[in-house]
């Protein structure tokens, strides 16, 4: 729902990315988009869009231009900061995390995190699977006890080298 | 490939489990059975059986009976030490982890956790994804380019209560 | 007791919340109301109206508006922030606490935890008492030895998913 | 349920305790006593019997007498561990635990502390609710939506001094 | 000394607390003012005003008056931030200590903690010293070999309930 | 009251000390001696005593041979181990302390220690209080309203050099 | 790629650098030059140039003016704040690093550490590689099945004294 | 030089490691064997194969043999460890490192982490340097002022995915 | 060499210290004073007056005065700050510290601290060397192979205090 | 003074070393020699020669035979742990260190680690102290006011290399 006067305040996370990063949350929230709105106008998946607001992906100057055509903003003023010469640094946020939502992503890892490393050993050989070659979807499951989330990381096995 | 005289040396994270943990590898190992063998036996899961073999999650007294039964351990031996009285306390291995493996999936947190927790509230509201109500799979996707890892978090969506 | 130039510094925990948040705060202390009788006025309790004073539970527009209007606050203003768009990233302040008062309930998980864990597993079983499904009571029980707190966590049993 | 071959192996928190202590839990097992059932032998409440088994409260030598002749272990056994001359050295297990149960009760401090400072000091003044003149009780609430947790501290409120 | 121009720089521990506490510090260094003087004012001891000075402990509305009154500070000004709804948020440095002064205090904690402890238990069974009700004096030793400092901690025993 | 089965296990903080350590606490026990009864016989105060049998101070030979003595351990054996060749390794016990009594004084540096640094450079210019010459007392002050513990720090104010 | 309107925000690793670095860094967006394009100019590495620009080395007087001359920044205006009475303060960033680059190299301290220096030290003997007198290269190489980056560290051999 | 009697201590590393671990070390010592000449055994480098034996990559199961008959030590103990069943948990040591050799290599990203981050985005785009698909050497450079240590590794760009 | 135009911004250490100290440092960078020519002029030793600049050491009024006065800034402006009132807060920058200059006085701890403890005790017996009463030197020692730098502790031995 | 029965308990810092120095520590109690007399058995400085005790340098095979016949240990025996193969681990010790004469070194470093960098800088440019380089001393300096400790590091200066 658009919120004509809808601003981020300079709190965490708002407060460890560029201005311009707020900027773009408030003209998302004033227009009223979704992200898979956004996304969707630049061919792009809704959660690699997300990240991306959240400074944790580049942008092409492409991309980064449609989205600010379609929040409104004007395009030069988001490359400048955004742009070219911009590189993402990617982790933000306190370890462990204090927020519930961010947290059971991190108690994932400590309960499943050895049963993940074994089949995927099993299943793969000694190796990782990658985080960088890697596609990170959610998706709404309807059930009648409760929706679930269905959250998929979609990486590539990357062996490791011997030499 | 089954070796009779496979043994699972008490350093981390066997030494941060039960004896019997480290024979149930052991007795895997000898045999040659793979997680997903040994799930097929009681009708679980391979990432489920991996994270009860490492400790953090809870056989029944049948699945446990079966288990051993599989690996030719004696059932009271095994239930003696894992059976009804025992509870896990979950959550092993150092934070952050130092085995690449299992830091990718940390890295996901730090890079990718506030866009799961923004996409998660735009999609479901003001809530989190159960952690404890969620299966975790992980499927093997061939791809002439490097197979890839296949990893699904099916958790419960969990809104938040207000009294 | 009303004190019309009632301030809130920006110090911690209020320099980590938005900034409308000490206005909520002030407007609060310079109308000499309690958290009760705000709570009151849009039909919830005093420890979730304080929690979400201090940005860790998200207010409905319609309970924004009350709160607004209570504390004598335009509620556009308020609901610029703290609106629709807005997500609590919950989980302020140090840790441990260096606060007595917040210690003291940190001490409880040092202590009792693993009692409490213990007593949960026997009575019902594998899993855990959620904290987002739950509500969080306070009552002044008086008492001639000196008045006691009555704490209490009435959060709903969610036994973990074996798949 | 007994199980006469019941063990409890030296990992955490067993590992943090007297061996005794794992005596104490085994005996317990063995006998497949709940806490309450032992704690009603020595008239104390399940929470207080189960923090005594883990270390974090003193037995008095009667109390460790009954419990001792509750479980079949000489009461001698004990009390050359826990007796008059022993005293607790309380706080156990990791900060922030891994665990989810007791993580949960952490999280309470990281989402609801400030709120539950702010109403302490609304309805009592400037002081903190005490942990050591403080009961801890746990019951089990019926609810056709799943069953709660109703985990009470009442605790004497304590005015700071001034001099 | 009175020294008119006195100033208190945003800097650790000042930077912590509210500006009016360095307005509070910034006069009496004007009106070379020792604790002791301003304590008698009011009728309390210099430690616990000081502590009150670095936002440790809360003034009743009456003292802060005084104070003001005592410093040439409008006494609204004071109250409008350290009156009746501002309740201390306790706990400023870090730890440990880098100051020496502090750090020796933590010191006796590592070096005399356990031997602390041993003494009270083996004076007054189990329980604590309370850090609430608690008074804490200065007193200078005159001594040939070089003045000492005699530290007091006045503090109530409160045994462990059991229930 | 003596135990004459009395033993110390090989928890923290005694796993932290030489084998000979829990020695002399056992055998405390099993006499039924307090540390003031063992500080007497060799002239010393009780803290000092508990701080040496606590590995915090060192006895000279002759000290421990009155205290092995009274004890009735072999002198030649606590000599070995704690002899003339022996030095504290002082400081024992995790930080922040998690065992009640010692939070309570490690609190009293989170919140006093401005107020008590402040003092003392008031009081004696810019120095500190010193924790090697410095003696610790802890006496019983009996109070209708509960009895209170007097803990005393008389320490050497050394001032800093300049050069 | 020039782009005249390039800003760099005062995010991290900028918000902990002097802002004449970011201006630095600015420059070199608005004109499109490249470290190495810049090194050239100034006689040196490229990654040795863009640790200077990071704060990590110390130009002379003589490089920083051509430095500031290719990029058309007043050679003052550097030389006031990174001049001849500047001194790096070296280590910028959280560690462990948040960034997966910076992360990678982490990593192989992890991994690789102990095998480095147990080949140093069969090589050349009880001492280290130093990071004082150390020259580090980056080298692209291309590679059919993925260009591959060539990381070099030329340290010298430092033997420990013995005296 | 081979010492037949040569040992190695239960302590760090090693202790981090199985004990076969210690026993291949033990073997090479008192061989006297270089890790070159281990390596050029089984056709690897000399860094892959330190980090084989500290437990930091996994040896093929005919590595294994030819290593263990290059040492004297029977296959099969070799095997039953670290066969097929047997994947590595890499990363040890404690971090920062204190050992100064390993230190220096952390102190390598510390100092010039950012400017190697910035160069390989310069040079290659928004993307890594592999620390899977990487090649570690260690070559000695002599030179009149002191002999050199030339670190290199060689690792796969890796471009990140979008979606 | 001076640089009337020399400035020092807000990046640590200096963010730390109050705005005055920077004024400081400004200043003797624009006469091109050393801290030997400083410390000459008020009769202290250059060590000291740099810990001084540094916030580490206190000035008498006298002594700012001077210093105030060799530096060209009005007196009255530094006693505002740094005068009678103000009192060192000692201890800065991070621990262990990232600056490698700093790093390796942090090393010398690690790695020869048992060592210099040991000395000190064979040598004075039960007690430590005094870092209060303690003076800090620094040579310049020529030698061909490399000039020298000759770090002088000075400190009182203060044996341990038994009562 | 010798003492026959001198033994070393595995605790801190023993228990991190191999078994053989405990070795060392206890033959040179029972012999009743200072670090001193058995340093001029081997041509070195006893500072040195402690550290050596305590694993943080390398004996040479001479220097170890030496000092094993000084004491009265097979030489072999020495040997076959600390021998050729064996390279220290160098950095013992919890940090900040507990122990208050370790702790004394470590405030050197909070409170004239950045007054040591900036006179380092002022007389010799950029670059370090060796720690590697670098030969420590302690001198007993007789003083009516009390003995004090001349603590002396002497450690080549390295310019920092630019390339």
């Amino acid at each position: 729902m658009p919120d004509a006067s809808a601003t981020v305040p300079a709190v965490p996370p708002y407060s460890d990315l560029p201005p311009i990063s707020a900027k773009l949350f408030e003209a998302k929230a004033r227009k009223g988009l979704t992200f898979d709105q956004i996304a969707t106008a630049i061919g792009k998946d809704e959660v690699w869009l997300a990240a991306a607001f959240y400074g944790q992906a580049k942008f092409s100057e492409d991309e980064l231009k449609k989205v600010s055509e379609t929040l409104g903003i004007p395009a030069q003023e988001s490359l400048s900061v955004l742009g070219e010469h911009w590189w993402p640094h990617r982790g933000i946020g306190p370890m462990p995390p204090t927020d519930p939502v961010i947290y059971r992503l991190y108690e994932s890892v400590l309960v499943y995190g050895h049963a993940i490393k074994a089949i995927i050993h099993e299943k793969f050989g000694d190796g990782i699977m990658s985080m960088i070659d890697c596609k990170v979807k959610i998706e709404k499951k309807p059930d009648p006890k409760g929706d679930r989330v269905l959250l998929t990381f979609d990486g590539k096995f990357l062996p490791y080298a011997k030499w």
